[in-house]
C-alpha cells in the first residue's frame, strides 16, 4: 500500500482545531489528540507523543498559536497578554533541551510578535500573525523534506540496502521526513530494495514507528535490535546509514538519537557511507561543536521496562541519554535543503549556511 | 550484601534430584524447576530457563545423566538402553547450535560411555559414571571460574570502571563466571570502582540478570541501552570491556553474544582494552576461524514484543542472530583457567592449548 506523504502528516490544523496523532500508541492504534493550548502541548512533546525534531519545532510553535488564539478569545490584552504568551513560550522551550528546530521555531515566532508590537496591530492580529507563521512554517517544512529528499536520493546506488536508525519519517517532521524522506524517494527511484530498521531503545522509535511508516509505503523492511547492526554491516549487507539529526554545531558535529555514534563508528569500521539527513533549522552555528550541546538525559523507567511489564531488579542505577554526538569526522555527508555538506568541517558547514 | 559464590549456583543435584534455577522468571521471581528427564532439560536450554556457554554444557550433561538414571530404573538394557540414551543425547545436541561447552560435554559423556562398554560393566554403573562425570565437570568448571577469575583480575588497573555485556556470572556457569566472575574477583581486589551492564536486547541477559549479580554482590552498577555503549566510551568513563564466548575458532575468533562485535569495534575506536573471558571447553580448535561458527538465529517474538505487549506491528520481519563473531584482532587477550592469551592468533591460541 502507497500512501501519499499528505496521508502521514502527525499533526494537523483543520477546521480551527490542531490535532496531534499520538505516537506513544503506535503501531496498535491511531489515537488523535486535540490540542487546547499550550500546557497540553508541552506535555505531548515532554511525553513524546509527538518526537522527531523538526516536527517537536512545528508543535511549539501551533502550540504557541493556539495559546494566543485562546488568550485572544477570553478578551486579553495589553501586559496580561503579554505575560500569559511569555510563560507558554516558557513552558514550550523547557520541554526538551537538545532539538535545534523548537528554538528555531519559537525564535519564528517571536519575530511574529516583535513585528505586531511594531506594527501596533491589535490582539486578534496578533493570534493571526502565529497561526500564519506556524502553518508556514509546516508548508516549509514539507517543501524542505521533498528538496532533501531529492538531494539524498541522487547519492545513493541503484538497488541498495541501506541502515536507518530511529524515526526519521513523516512521523518526524511535518509529514515529509529527513532520513527516511530520502528513503522513501530513493525507494521510488529504485535506488534503495531493503531498509534494515533499528529498533532505537529505550522507546523503540525504530520497531514502533518506522515498520509502521515502511510497512505503508510499501518499503521492504526488516527490523534489527540495536547492537546486532555491527555484525549486518560486516556481512557486508548495508551500503549506507542514513539518520536525521537533532541539532548540528556550527563545525558539524551531530546530536541524535543514542546509539547514533555508535553506527557512525561501525560505518567508519566497516567502510560504509554515513548520511545526516537535516533541515537548516536543525543547525545551531552559535554553538562552535557538538561539546555545547545539551543532552537531554531520560527517566530511568524507560529502560527497566516495558508497557507495564518491569525488567531489572527495583532500585538499579540507569543511565539513559536520549541523545549522542557524533563528531563531525564521521560523516560522509550532511543532506540539507540547500544542498549536500560533502565536506564536513567548520568551512563546509559555514559555506552552505552563508550561501543563504 | 556479599554472597558466597554457593549460593548463586544455578544447577544444582541436590538429594537425588536435578533442580535448576528458571533463569526467563528473574528478576520478578526466583522459581526452580525439577528436571526428570533430558526433554524437560532440552525444553529448558531451548527456552533459555538456563543459558550461557559453560552453564549449557552442565545442563546437558546432567540432563543426560537423569535421563540414563531413569532409564536404568525402567529395568532398561542392551540395544534399547542405548537408543534411548542415542535420542536423548541427539535431543540436547540439537537444543542450541553456538556454544561449544555443550558439544564438549556431551563428547565428556559420551566417553565415560564407551569407557563403560569397554569395561562390560552393568546398566546401573553406567547411570553413576554419567552423573559422577556430571558432578565432576561442574566441580571443574568452579575452578576454572576462580583460575580464570584470579588471572583476569590482574589485567586491570586499580578502582577502575569496566563495561560488560549480557551476563557471564554465576548464572551462566555452573556458579562462579567468566566475565562477570573476574569482575567479581577484580572489586574484591579493589580494582573495580563500577560496572556498566548492557541491557542486552533482546532478551535482556543484562538487565535483568547482570543486575540481579552485582546487586547480590553488593558491586556498584548502572545499566545502559546496548546503543549507549559507544557514547558512553567515548566519554572516558570506561576502562576495560569484559565479555565471555560461546565458541572460540583455533584463530582466536570469537562468537558470543549479539553486540560483542560492536562492544569490540567501540573500544578499539576509543582505544580501549578488550577481553574475552571463557574456559577452554569454549575453544574449537578444530575451526580454522569464527566464519565455520554455526550462528543461531532465534524467533521473531523476541523482537516485536516483551510479557505479551507487542510493539512492532504485526507481519514485521526481524533479523534477530543470537551470537555474532569478532575477529580475533579485536581482542586484547583471552583469559582463560590455563592462562592469558595476549597475544590472540592461530598460534597464540595453539601455544596455550597444547600447554595442557
Amino acid at each position: 500500500v502507497t500512501t501519499s506523504s499528505d496521508d502521514l502528516r502527525p499533526i494537523r490544523w483543520e477546521e480551527g482545531r490542531l490535532r496531534l496523532l499520538d505516537q506513544t500508541r503506535l503501531p496498535a492504534e491511531e489515537r488523535w489528540l486535540e490540542i487546547p493550548d499550550a500546557e497540553t502541548m508541552a506535555e505531548a512533546i515532554r511525553s513524546l507523543r509527538v518526537r522527531g525534531a523538526p516536527a517537536i519545532g512545528l508543535a511549539a510553535a501551533y502550540g504557541l498559536a493556539v495559546e494566543a488564539a485562546r488568550a485572544v478569545a477570553e478578551g486579553m490584552t495589553g501586559r496580561a497578554l503579554a505575560a500569559r504568551l511569555d510563560a507558554a513560550g516558557r513552558l514550550l522551550a523547557a520541554t526538551r533541551p537538545t532539538a535545534r528546530n523548537l528554538f528555531w521555531a519559537l525564535e519564528a515566532l517571536a519575530r511574529e510578535r516583535q513585528a505586531w508590537g511594531e506594527a501596533g496591530e491589535d490582539p486578534a492580529a496578533l493570534a493571526r500573525r502565529f497561526l500564519e507563521r506556524a502553518l508556514a512554517l509546516h508548508r516549509d517544512d514539507l517543501e524542505c523534506s521533498a528538496a532533501m529528499a531529492a538531494h539524498g536520493a541522487a547519492l545513493l546506488p541503484t538497488g541498495c540496502e541501506v541502515l536507518t536508525h530511529c524515526n526519521t519519517g513523516a512521523l518526524a517532521t511535518g509529514g515529509g521526513g529527513t532520513a527516511l524522506g530520502v528513503v522513501r524517494a530513493a525507494f521510488q527511484a529504485g535506488r534503495i530494495s531493503r531498509v534494515w530498521a533499528t529498533e532505537t531503545r529505550p522507546l523503540l522509535q525504530g520497531a514502533r514507528l518506522t515498520t509502521w511508516e515502511l510497512d505503508r509505503l510499501g518499503i521492504p523492511h526488516t527490523l534489527i535490535v540495536d547492537s546486532a547492526a555491527a555484525f549486518l554491516m560486516k556481512q557486508g549487507r548495508v551500503e549506507a546509514v542514513l539518520v536525521g539529526a537533532d541539532r548540528i554545531a556550527a563545525n558539524g558535529d551531530v546530536a541524535n538519537k543514542i546509539g547514533t555514534l555508535a553506527l557512525a563508528w561501525h560505518a567508519r569500521t566497516a567502510g560504509i557511507p554515513f548520511y545526516v539527513v537535516a533541515p537548516l533549522s536543525t543547525f545551531d552555528p552559535a554553538l562552535p561543536d557538538g561539546a555545547g550541546i545539551p543532552i537531554e538525559e531520560r527517566g530511568v523507567e524507560e529502560v527497566v521496562g516495558w508497557g507495564g511489564v518491569r525488567t531489572a531488579p527495583e532500585g538499579t542505577a540507569v543511565w539513559s541519554p536520549a541523545f549522542d554526538v557524533t563528531p563531525a569526522a564521521y560523516l560522509t555527508a550532511i543532506v540539507t535543503e540547500r544542498g549536500v555538506i560533502s565536506s564536513v568541517s567548520k568551512k563546509g558547514v559555514a559555506r552552505l549556511l552563508d550561501r543563504g
